[in-house]
């Protein structure tokens, strides 16, 4: 199976920025649960909406959280202080969400990652912002993996973000992102490669549908990570349908028992 | 759009086989008008169950579902005979289905498609028997497209099917069909890639799952055709999400047309 990151806990979600400001441990661990027993394999926690509290409510979330599910957790935060302190709080397998190409971010975060034995999510953009083409996300997916490994953090601890953008406003742009995945495949092959999917379909209806139709191609093409909402039921049937059809899933066997568990719908 | 060949009308179907013994018009021009009305772009006709029959019977059908519908027709048969009598009484636009790399087969039907200015649907495979490698379907490919050419048929007349085969027995299939794709149209950049989905989810339950999410995973590799039953709703709303995604719908018109229709499901 491809690896399942849950991304229904984060605070740009209004719900979310809610329950960490009113402390409603209930609803945190409703979202912990329902996504762990949809089969998330890690849980973005991201708690940066009210940054004067980042730290102590991203620290509450975590308690809460590890209290409800076993799962892994991502550590989602723009701010390395941020990080830190909830890779602390964080028990067993560890993510960290995000670095760039950018030195001084890296050189914040990968020791951190380092002595921690973390994951860690890299996104293609350097300081001259957002990537245009495939070669461009190639050439900054390299750079990410030189940097983690002078950290001693090897590339199959690095998950490459190569960026998604909207169809709606740059039609060029999905190919684009496919293809800059087949290309990181062939740069570094120890890497994996994770998107978030929904920044495809924004400005286009139906969005779900174009989101999991994505992630297929995606797979097609090297993904084998998502950041993606695991109680939407039809998108973990592709990412399920997906691996069978890929030669992730020995005997389709996941695939077969997602079936007589009702899981695939139809 | 991707050219959508509607399947529906073949003999191997028990409905159909009893739709032309007993000259049931109704059936067939049912069968045609709802294709059609889903958005196929030429129908698949077969007659072939009854091999005694078979002229006959085609030539029924054909006149049948040509007053029906002004949909192109894609003439379908093992033997040259039947398709030479098909081509003869079907209008307008016409495809053939199908060659193999097989020399003698080429010799007797490309002439019908270069003297009719049809299309022709060319099967990777030859006196060898099915392809195993991705690298063996370029290859059949390529020879294809060379014997076409021979026959003054141009590349772009030719629509190359890599014969999809079922991942429940041999797990790899899956991948090197998506690679295989890759690599004809690296090899021949001017040929219609096309193909059968339902071979790829044989002995797996959910078959349709499967069946779109394939379908999605091959147009992510060059995939610009497909032969499939479009009455299925949900396989032709990934097609339409699928070319809204990889630039092959200008502006997501189609896409935001069939929303519109409501035919995108959700």
């Amino acid at each position: 199976m491809i690896t399942i990151v849950g991304e229904r806990l984060n605070s740009t979600r209004r719900a979310v920025a809610g329950a960490l400001a009113e402390r409603k441990a209930d609803f945190v661990r409703n979202e912990a649960v329902r996504q762990a027993q949809a089969g998330a394999h890690f849980l973005d926690v991201n708690a940066a909406a009210a940054v004067s509290r980042e730290i102590e409510d991203l620290k509450w979330m975590i308690g809460v959280v590890q209290e409800a599910v076993d799962t892994p957790l991502c550590i989602d935060s723009p701010d390395p202080k941020a990080i830190a302190a909830g890779v602390e709080a964080a028990r067993g397998e560890v993510m960290v969400n995000s670095i760039t190409a950018e030195p001084e971010r890296a050189a914040a975060i990968l020791p951190i990652v380092r002595d921690r034995g973390a994951r860690v999510v890299g996104l293609t953009m350097g300081g001259a912002g957002m990537p245009e083409t495939a070669q461009q996300r190639r050439d900054l997916a390299a750079t990410i993996v030189d940097m983690a490994a002078r950290y001693d953090v090897a590339a199959d601890r690095v998950y490459i973000d190569a960026l998604v953008r909207p169809v709606s406003t740059e039609p060029a742009q999905g190919r684009a992102f496919l293809e800059a995945l087949r290309l990181i495949r062939e740069a570094v092959p120890g890497a994996h490669l994770v998107c978030g999917l929904s920044n495809i379909s924004f400005g286009l209806p139906n969005r779900a549908l174009l989101n999991r139709t994505f992630l297929a191609m995606a797979m097609a093409t090297g993904l084998d990570a998502a950041i993606l909402d695991p109680l939407d039921a039809r998108i973990m049937a592709s990412a399920r349908a997906g691996c069978a059809l890929l030669e992730m899933d020995e005997y389709c066997r996941a695939y077969l028992a997602a079936h007589r568990e009702g899981r695939l719908g139809e």
